[in-house]
């Protein structure tokens, strides 16, 4: 394994949406009440919809900026690397990363569009909607063929017109949709009922991956109120193994045998043991529980349904035959301060080295373009899409670390840090 | 390997405390108000103290019923197998097992003693924490030498009485206590403040293993209203992973580089990726969080304080080497329904296979002999502790199962299942 002929496709970015993004995309009778970028007296810049102001559009959008600075989010476009809302220049950051293909999860409306689903006009809020989609489906994506996995949002407050959007979508090459790991904590019904089977089989029927990403719940476990901000940090990946665990005894996988679920921004280490952990539960305590998979284990269903991903992992990567490595993708995260952007394919590399090339393949890029239906392949050549052939395209691109001269608030809380960005931080 | 020749110290298994317990240990002056085992008009039993009614005895003490009946709580002594409240019948149980050594948690007191906390009486809560203690170190444990290692309970409302307690409970013999992994739940400050060092010093000063047991915060986790119990059961867990995370951000190791802190009944295949995960955000974060651990990296710190423990944990054991070998200690979980007993070598047994003899051997029992300062092989000398030999004293010991007639719930909720016992089932 040659650093230089990784070829990397991220399955969770993020996007900073520009303030001009619904200009071509809202219908014109609602042109004057879409979401828009205000200004504060102090320069802070922030989305505005109906009477709700978003928090900081620049959340955690911190990609080259010293570590010390990653306390404060950005406030203003202008203290974020282009690479954040610009396609440019977010295409030139993937070039100088190495990265061929990647998946953005949307900041402003939260990781699943709850900002539109709390709108109280409701024809505006589906409008929003499909042109929040056409802009990232056809001009962030569309700019760049062959780069981007799309990935749409949806009017959740309706399965019905979650199905209509979802079929809308996929006609237009959108395989994806961000959705929540636990709708409940949203104030809509759980996982376990059957409120989102049209939603289910609308996905399931055209192939649409259900992604989701940690924070999409809107809510984040906190320890302790005076736990310092490395312990929320750290027990991120938490919320994804409580919403695999949610997932896997819900009746989603026997009505929708089709039905494929990403588990983003999760982590992988820790599924060996959450399926162990399942099965054992399962052989305990069906006979009074009732649980039923169909004769299978829940680790058979979980092979058959789910995709998840990995930032840097050694511990997953060394069980990734229990993991399952037809379904292990790798994440970028750019450009959030977990991301390895811009020496990627230098730490990553640095846990392949013990893996045969042929599983290297499925864990860097095929299984997502398996997944989520991409083949940059057939755009740009497979020649072209190594972390060598983009890095010579972007040897102008500069990657130099540059303060922005923010304050360092050292020793912020886990409660303060939650504090900072209301609402939207419970969605980082 | 063969498992007639393992030597099996279970560091997590639970006593159903019997009616007398206190009668030879409370002072007269508070006997009349000692917590006592009352009896409900359908024959159901439950400790009384103060004006709380406890939650009923039987707390998931199922050893020897068939799986269908798991879902209900024996509620009277004789629902249950003797060996659950009967220190002679324990110890038959434990020779069929092939069990050595035994630590056992408090239940009628919740896990760490919450129900004394509450008392509004405290000088009668005092008395009856070392009546407890009394009881569990010279009655329970001390009727079998070598058999068991003691685990105290502390007044815990006071850290100034918690630490006279400790050092009170060491001078007779006892080196465990068990604490709670999140006592701001509990209405206490939180693991991050100072307010515990007096306790943390006596722990420390005495060599006393301080034990976090899952659900020691009286709170469990719940995903949804609507989740099956199932759902809950496979994440219990994960309260582990948070109380782990919470506490290496702590100052504790800083100020007390002697403490030891085991994480009772919290696998260990979670462990390399936690592990991997705080060091990665400490590497990411910590020039803007301030976290310093004088130049080491969390995993370090761990590494150095941390005892784990599982029931069954092939993953886990595959990656012993980055749990940690000298740190993993094993746990029978008698009479609870996760429990292994009374089939638990041939269980464990399925696991060790392709483990090295010195790796097995610590992980059995040296490395709990050598935390807990126990030391059976001084009392029984080493060969009469085996599996092979423990059982052979155990051939007229009835291991079938047995079914009591109880009713199943099938298809019970998280939620159902966490009301059932209120308040004693959120300390499940």
């Amino acid at each position: 394994m040659n650093v230089e002929d990784l070829i990397l496709v991220s399955v969770d970015d993020h996007v900073i949406e520009p303030p001009t993004m619904f200009d071509q995309h809202i219908p014109a009778a609602y042109r004057d009440r879409a979401p828009r970028v205000l200004t504060d007296d102090d320069g802070s810049e922030y989305w505005q919809f109906e009477d709700e102001r978003a928090a900081y559009m620049g959340l955690n959008a911190v990609a080259g900026c010293p570590p010390e600075e990653y306390g404060l989010n950005p406030t203003r476009y202008d203290q974020m690397r282009p690479g954040c809302w610009n396609i440019d220049e977010r295409v030139r950051d993937m070039n100088a990363n190495g990265v061929l293909g990647s998946l953005n999860f949307p900041t402003f409306p939260h990781f699943c569009g709850q900002l539109f689903a709390r709108a109280k006009d409701k024809d505006l809020a589906i409008a929003a909607v499909r042109a929040y989609n056409d802009w990232h489906i056809d001009e962030w994506c569309g700019s760049y063929p062959g780069r981007f996995i799309p990935c749409a949002i949806s009017p959740f407050w309706d399965p019905m017109l979650m199905a209509d959007e979802i079929r809308r979508v996929a006609a237009k090459g959108c395989h994806a949709v961000t959705f929540s790991e636990n709708p409940e904590k949203l104030g809509h019904p759980s996982l376990h009922s059957d409120h989102w089977d049209p939603f289910w089989a609308a996905c399931a029927e055209t192939g649409t991956v259900v992604c989701l990403h940690i924070g999409s719940s809107s809510s984040l476990i906190l320890t302790a109120s005076d736990a310092p901000a490395d312990v929320m940090i750290s027990i991120t990946p938490m919320n994804s193994f409580l919403a695999l665990n949610d997932l896997m005894w819900t009746p989603i996988f026997k009505k929708f045998p089709d039905i494929r679920i990403a588990m983003s921004e999760g982590g992988i280490g820790w599924i060996p043991y959450a399926l162990e952990r399942m099965d054992y539960v399962y052989e305990h305590h069906h006979a009074w529980t009732g649980a039923d998979f169909g004769g299978l284990r829940p680790s058979d269903v979980y092979r058959k349904h789910i995709v998840t991903c990995f930032i840097d992992d050694a511990s997953g990567l060394e069980q990734r035959q229990r993991v399952g490595v037809d379904s292990i993708t790798w994440e970028c995260d750019y450009p959030h301060s977990d991301s390895t952007w811009p020496h990627s394919p230098e730490l990553l590399g640095k846990t392949l080295t013990d893996i045969p090339d042929a599983e290297i393949a499925k864990i860097t890029h095929l299984n997502a373009m398996r997944a989520f239906q991409f083949d940059p392949f057939a755009v740009r050549g497979r020649e072209r899409c190594t972390v060598g052939a983009l890095r010579d395209e972007a040897v102008d691109v500069d990657i130099a670390v540059r303060s922005l001269g923010r304050v360092n608030p050292h020793a912020t809380s886990a409660t303060d840090l939650a504090a900072l960005a209301r609402p939207a931080s419970l969605d980082q």
